[in-house]
């Protein structure tokens, strides 16, 4: 299946369809634009030589489009660099849920997969977006108070982008959920919420005198969920989602 | 590479020695271990027709084995029955680094990947081990407490194992880290950690009468890091280890 412009579902195949538990698949954008929106964190399998691997590195997201980055040297973004087929993930663990028996204990989760060809960015003017994105996709408007990268910094990293052809989303969100008759029983039974956040930010020991923070960085503020963070920030770079 | 028993690192190869910043590069035991044992969520990669699937779930760890699980049903143990090679994945993020230029950016993290091959829990007594360990690694004692399990719910749960072959950590935890010439410049810096922690636990709002929480869940307490309930956890159930 191919995936239309103006489609706000990503199309859905063998490999994405959420097949246990059907009832948590979600295929819709914003769903899965979301999620993987409130996370730097992914984790990207790719095979070589049969072997799988599971390299957890930091991306972004640019409409239908993903990126992640790394040295030119990494064994990732050398396999990838020749167009291979990859598997991003993302996961968000929300809760831990202790059921009265163990069967139904479980967690509550966000989690998506998506699907395409990684292929590395050579194109300039793509790899010189990805070098700012990389920055301000998370820090708004940061590239521009740096010191600017150089030829060397642009060499040595390379970026990698994939079309995302398939995605899903699958969401548990629902705590303690026991079988009807085990409510019954005198057994303890919780939810324990499970959230990241982030800490207060420490400055570099080494600032000048009179380099204080921008106000650019105020979403990230102690106490605050990173994933809220992250979503804002994500909104302030791409307005249009 | 074949590991001994009495080795206390784990074998490096092709496939598991970290080749770029090697420096942030880790082999032995307790060092792979303690990231292990902090996490209940690992990312398992695995390749069905030359596909990559990365796959979110829950696992434990049991000397140097890891034992994962989920429906009979599922794609991903349908395929690995089958004893086929794996990548385990675990990634902690400890904090966003804003450094002085776009190419210093960065984050501290600690992050271990393990290889191996994995297979089904067919053994009736490992499988029973596991159907108590998927419960009680993660809450000390709490089976005995428990509905019994019945036939059908073991019949329904899998269990996937996988001896540790090979296995890397990578750890990065120095926050700013700018080119000396850079730190003359007014331009602010900063690390921003990052925590995951629980929340207040929520009781089952069906809980019978006269039901409290026993006091083996005293460290899964609000506000605590997630990572040391797991593995306070963890030495209760495994003593040695």
């Amino acid at each position: 299946m191919s995936q239309t412009e103006t489609s706000n579902s990503y199309p859905t195949s063998a490999r994405n369809q959420v097949k246990r538990r059907h009832d948590r698949g979600f295929y819709d954008h914003d769903t899965v634009h979301r999620i993987l929106d409130s996370s730097m964190l992914c984790h990207v399998s790719y095979v070589i030589d049969g072997q799988p691997y599971c390299t957890p590195t930091f991306f972004w997201r640019e409409g239908t489009k993903l990126y992640w980055h790394g040295s030119s040297a990494s064994r990732m973004l050398r396999n990838q660099a020749r167009g291979e087929r990859v598997c991003l993930t993302v996961a968000h663990l929300d809760s831990l849920v202790l059921a009265r028996c163990g069967f139904n204990h479980s967690a509550d989760y966000r989690a998506v997969m998506a699907f395409g060809t990684a292929y590395l960015v050579t194109d300039p003017s793509e790899k010189e977006r990805a070098v700012i994105a990389m920055v301000d996709r998370f820090f708004p408007d940061r590239t521009a108070s740096l010191r600017a990268s150089n030829t060397q910094e642009i060499k040595a990293t390379s970026f990698i982008a994939m079309e995302i052809e398939e995605a899903s989303a699958k969401i548990r969100a629902k705590g303690v959920a026991d079988d009807d008759e085990d409510y019954a029983l005198p057994i303890y039974a919780e939810r324990i919420p499970v959230r990241t956040v982030l800490g207060a930010p420490e400055p570099c020991p080494r600032l000048l005198d009179g380099v204080t923070r921008p106000v650019t960085l105020n979403g990230y503020s102690e106490g605050r969920l990173l994933e809220d963070a992250l979503r804002d920030a994500y909104f302030v770079e791409y307005p249009n989602g």
